[in-house]
């Protein structure tokens, strides 16, 4: 690179700003395996903060962990039709192993809703088996043509829990239950405030009866979706002759869910928001949330005497739970170090320097909008949770601010293509769950998708702006990743 | 099953009755998938308590997590000649992906020396750069034609550390300091004694400079390998082109390691410490460490009263961090509930009745030796960490002392076959390091396999139990999995 310290400005090419940032961060870089990245320790430890948290809402509303094959015999994918209709495309195929060419092809699993369910085939057999619900953490591979850090690639972790029950009206439950989980994770850790609502009918994962996402915007004003979940109904469970007897020794198939999010929130937390110096990141998932950076200089012994131990007071006064750093580093300039931890977005920079300590003081500085304060070093380290919940607020209040200003109504298709004349923007409007209106509706504007049908806004009869007829649906329309 | 309760006795034959626990007692099951394994969510909540601890132990020693491509290009794979060699019979190969055949194959990733050094080949350039410490978490794939729940499959899970060093001998200390962490985890986690040493030069990892490891007793007296750590000298930055400039502007070619540990510890802690009954497991890594058994009779709705109390008594008085279970479960007999859970090989058992309420006290059962007490129910719940930590001890000892019993110094070949005839040990015995002597040695006993050249018993001069010349070594001799 000509310069590698220079960053994209968001304005000039927001895709750029994002790539840059993923990487000068040192978040993850691509790989030369096509379509794989890898994930960097930086990233991964902000993935591990995330999965922390969302494992255990997952075991909190009473699923347990488990582990089922990377490969599935191309005979299981196929037994639902849809399903193996939509994964087809993007499967990666093993055709030979231990030295020889394989009978049958195994897939290197897209998701794995066919060979769990093969598996309880055999373990579920009365309604006291029931309901079933598990989680798997693990990698999956969907080929990919363009591919993206994080947001987009042929290999991605994520996690996928799976679900059976005697009622369609539990599996209902548990499918609003997980996203609800999702929903949690995202406004409460990342900071990031979300839509929920319904796939159209063209956008549900294969094989589900529906699918229901939630939907996120991003600092240019386009939809990241951050998780789905699907109730499948019977359609897996038949096809794969999973029944049980009930209470009246009746053969019954049960209803199933699943559900997923993957490590392409951490693109989320990166473009909900980042700016031009960098991340900024949300302090109950920062890899690290507070960096110390002692200030000394060469001619000044006293000083650096009273600094070192300034800083070390804070070292060992800091709660426990809050993930500190201390910045020693020799020969850096203290601006080079600034820079340095807001590009990596850490939420609270502590600068201890003689001049303010002669006061008593230390300069605390926030990432999220470059507040800075000088307090005094007694009793600091105790507010330090304070301090890093309050940045956390101001992240979500910050972004809710701008999903506030960027979302309008319309209520025609000329007015939806007024809203994106200037900008992207979230679009709510009355439509139709037809194929019809889903298609006139993406035709006005370039680029755009019907993201969900808004479960906050229920229909009041408003016409559609595609067909004019009374609409069942608000649908959240943008531009998405 | 013609009788689904019933387990293979470990004396009738070992194999079955630890296929028997392991499917019985639900830690994992045979998939349709040829080779791979489900693993259930009781064995795979004992893989997470086993991971955390060896991932903080990871941490602690000062490496960061990450993640790398599970495909790995086939002209990658290649350019460690002696490493290719040794994997590629057991590679899996992706040939067709995108609804295309592949213009090069890729394989799914045996282990991940080949991709991490393409990578580091661009992020190494000076000697600050370095020590690299990193490791992964993931699955891998080996494909075997003989399986065996959790020792050996297709697929399995793992870690895997990777590390670069300017120093040939830092690189050696790090070879020992994580091979301590195994020995750490195995012994003070699972409650198995270990012997530590160097593997043959045929034994070693393909493209090593040389490969160590634990050695754990099962209680059939064979050996099971329970952790490796590689010192791979430059071989792999030499053929991968990873250089650094020294201090002196010398270009330099880091010195490399990998350490690696999987799920198949599971089976080491089943095979070490089970018995007829079932599991045996040590408190530290259990999934549930106290069990609470409610006795009630119909007949009897005063005592019933009572029975709950005391139950939820313990339950609301039970410490942070003790994993305890309720056994509430209506239609069952008590004594089902004790062979439920002691196939399980929870630690402690906590019998609730009627009668010892009577006196104040409860029964507590020690899964391990079956020891029984009667204690008053005051003060019990703050009692159960001593308790647990006792149990976990009297696991380790019966392990020690089973491995000293079953431990036998030879010194000549007659007294090798000797020591094997009535039941399978380990035998200690001086060794010279050639593939000659190895032959020899081997051939003495069916199915004997040199595990290591023991680091804690230097040679003496003693002569060699094969070609009779003064050994360099004492060679641990026995039969493995």
């Amino acid at each position: 690179m000509a310069d590698e310290k220079r960053i994209t400005a968001q304005s000039e090419d927001f895709d750029r700003w994002y790539t840059d940032v993923v990487r000068r961060a040192e978040l993850a870089d691509y790989s030369p395996v096509r379509g794989c990245m890898v994930i960097r320790p930086y990233g991964y430890a902000l993935w591990e903060n995330i999965q922390r948290a969302l494992d255990d809402m997952i075991k909190r509303t009473g699923h347990e962990n488990m582990y089922f094959p990377l490969f599935i015999p191309e005979s299981y994918l196929q037994k639902e039709a849809d399903h193996v209709e939509g994964f087809d495309p993007q499967v990666a195929w093993v055709t030979r192993g231990g030295g020889k060419d394989l009978e049958e092809r195994l897939a290197v699993r897209p998701t794995s809703e066919t060979i769990i369910c093969s598996m309880y085939a055999d373990w579920i057999h009365s309604w006291r088996d029931l309901p079933v619900k598990i989680n798997q953490w693990c990698n999956v591979v969907r080929w990919e043509h363009r591919t993206r850090l994080f947001l987009r690639t042929t290999e991605f972790l994520w996690q996928e829990g799976h679900t059976f029950h005697q009622l369609d009206s539990e599996a209902a439950k548990e499918v609003d239950t997980m996203l609800d989980c999702y929903r949690e994770l995202t406004e409460d850790w990342l900071a990031i405030p979300v839509i929920k609502g319904r796939k159209t009918e063209s956008e549900k994962f294969p094989g589900a009866e529906y699918t229901v996402s939630i939907e996120a915007m991003m600092s240019d004003g386009w939809a990241l979706q951050s998780g789905t979940s699907h109730h499948l109904g019977q359609n897996f469970t038949r096809a794969y002759g999973i029944a049980y007897s009930d209470r009246d020794n009746q053969r019954q198939h049960p209803f199933q869910t699943s559900w997923g999010l993957s490590a392409r929130t951490v693109g989320a937390v990166i473009m909900a928001h980042g700016d031009d110096m960098g991340l900024i990141l949300p302090p109950k998932v920062a890899p690290i949330q507070v960096v110390v950076v002692p200030i000394t200089r060469s001619n000044d012994e006293a000083g650096a005497a009273t600094v070192e131990e300034a800083t070390a007071r804070l070292e060992s006064e800091c709660p426990a739970g809050v993930r500190m750093r201390i910045d020693r580093r020799e020969g850096m300039r203290p601006g080079e170090k600034y820079a340095h931890w807001e590009l990596r977005g850490v939420p609270l920079r502590i600068i201890v320097g003689a001049k303010d300590l002669a006061g008593g003081n230390v300069t605390v500085v926030r990432r999220v909008d470059g507040a800075q304060d000088t307090v005094p070093l007694d009793g600091l380290a105790a507010q330090l949770p304070q301090l890093l919940e309050a940045a956390q607020q101001a992240i979500l209040e910050r972004a809710r601010k701008r999903l506030e200003e960027r979302s309008v109504d319309v209520s025609s298709l000329d007015e939806l293509v007024a809203a994106f004349a200037e900008r992207p923007v979230f679009a709510t409007a009355p439509m139709c769950n037809t194929a019809e209106c889903e298609t006139a509706v993406k035709a006005a504007v370039h680029a755009l998708t019907v993201r969900v049908l808004r479960s906050d806004r229920p229909s009041d009869g408003a016409p559609c702006i595609a067909c004019g007829k009374p609409a069942d649906f608000y649908a959240l329309l943008a531009r998405s990743y």
